[in-house]
């Protein structure tokens, strides 16, 4: 590999920009409090710090915030390798539960593998960080469509 | 079937008190603005008024929000058979994102389809409510575990 | 409903030709032993006689025996109401395995939820069939691709 | 890591000869053609070479044969890592076709995620050879359950 060119500095902070202006429309994450983490072509990341408003009768995140930050992270990693002038949509996801989600804040890891024409197929790593220690929480397949974006 | 009789009226609605008595204690069903709807053995709806803070990029229901109520749903539902001084954690669900989900709000319809010692299996149907109309817009097979109650 | 007509009767023999022939061609399921059961506009059965060619460890039918029927079942589901000159791939699926798959055969039946233009969501149950007994095993989520015939 | 000593080599042979065993009790396995391949903890290989048995109606494998030794990869993994005296069952899995199935032969690895005492999550990579090269075709997620070994 080359090392970083200006372009490809450029060209990251461009990725990192579209990715962003999608994460701030979603209302959803917003409304979570989850924040944008790292952006690559083909990986995302999305943080969830900890609230009582994110909890399930135990007191733990509810599988339904884990899962909202995977279903996000996997999309705009969809989204980073989707062709231009498309938006992305959720067709399905599966999530295994692994361990109790507790904990200062998750972190949902979104990587591509493998970006078709018209379906992305994501594979989303959730942790929770307590600590000092990364604890993995869940784990998620989904699959994305690429759909021409109207706006 | 034979009609309604008291002593049933007297356990539905001690049912349905102990399953409000964990969905009060979700910290994200109150935080999106969840509420408890039909409380059945085996059955348990769960409706989300549309809200800004609850929308993916386009303006529809994230797939995060669907998947939220539905999981809760789900495991209210499968609360409803477990053994006494049992508890429910969600192992894992999927679900099949089948329509744009819009309109003033998504209803959440978990029914059991098998109850285990020790595993359940139920599936979820979820409904947009539109200017009277009712479609269909998502679907999930989801596997709850029940755990001992330290409450 | 209006009752059956003599064009009703043809199409329904046009449909069941049409899924036979894909049947026919599948190797996989002419080696476990299946074979086409009822076939409907957005509906498709498949059976399985029990041999021990199709067992796990214990001497149940193997979940991917199961599986393969289920997968069939329902791509053939789409494919009744696929586009004209397109056929059908699997994109992905989820099964959930309720009880000991065991008895005198396996029925898989594939129903169509949703047919899109690109994508078909179909639901399939498998029931096993032992001493007159008809037991729920298995219940699968299956996405469906129409892709160009190019036969 | 210390090196392999004469007891770890013993180790492996008994675990490998603990899951051939289970292994050559699947008619299932044996009836596709599939043989073992890499045994270690927490990871098991299955190969299925090419056969016509194997196809659905284009000539690629079926996606039901390729979820078979998915399914029983990480049948296989989960069991490396169960309890002594505990035998284990399929509770459900999801598999993601990445690419058409065709080549010599499959691969698949299951690897455990995460092994609790009674569940154990499994990810199993599907591998198509053809000419040399290995091109993934298949991705699942597993939950496997241990169950008491009456035999």
């Amino acid at each position: 590999m080359t090392p970083f060119s200006t372009s490809d500095t450029r060209d990251a902070a461009t990725l990192r920009s579209r990715v962003q202006a999608l994460f701030d429309r979603s209302g959803l994450m917003l409304h979570l409090g989850a924040h944008l983490g790292d952006v690559a072509p083909g990986r995302v990341h999305v943080n969830l710090p900890f609230s009582p408003a994110l909890t399930q009768h135990l007191g733990l995140f509810h599988a339904g915030a884990t899962a909202s930050i995977a279903d996000a992270a996997g999309g705009f990693a969809a989204y980073t390798q989707a062709p231009e002038n498309c938006t992305v949509l959720s067709v399905e996801f599966k999530i295994n539960l692994l361990a109790p989600a507790q904990g200062e804040s998750l972190e949902a890891i979104g990587q591509v593998i493998r970006a078709g024409r018209t379906l992305t197929i994501v594979q989303v790593d959730v942790f929770a960080l307590k600590a000092g220690e990364k604890t993995p929480v869940a784990l998620m397949q989904q699959t994305i469509m690429n759909v021409p974006d109207r706006a």
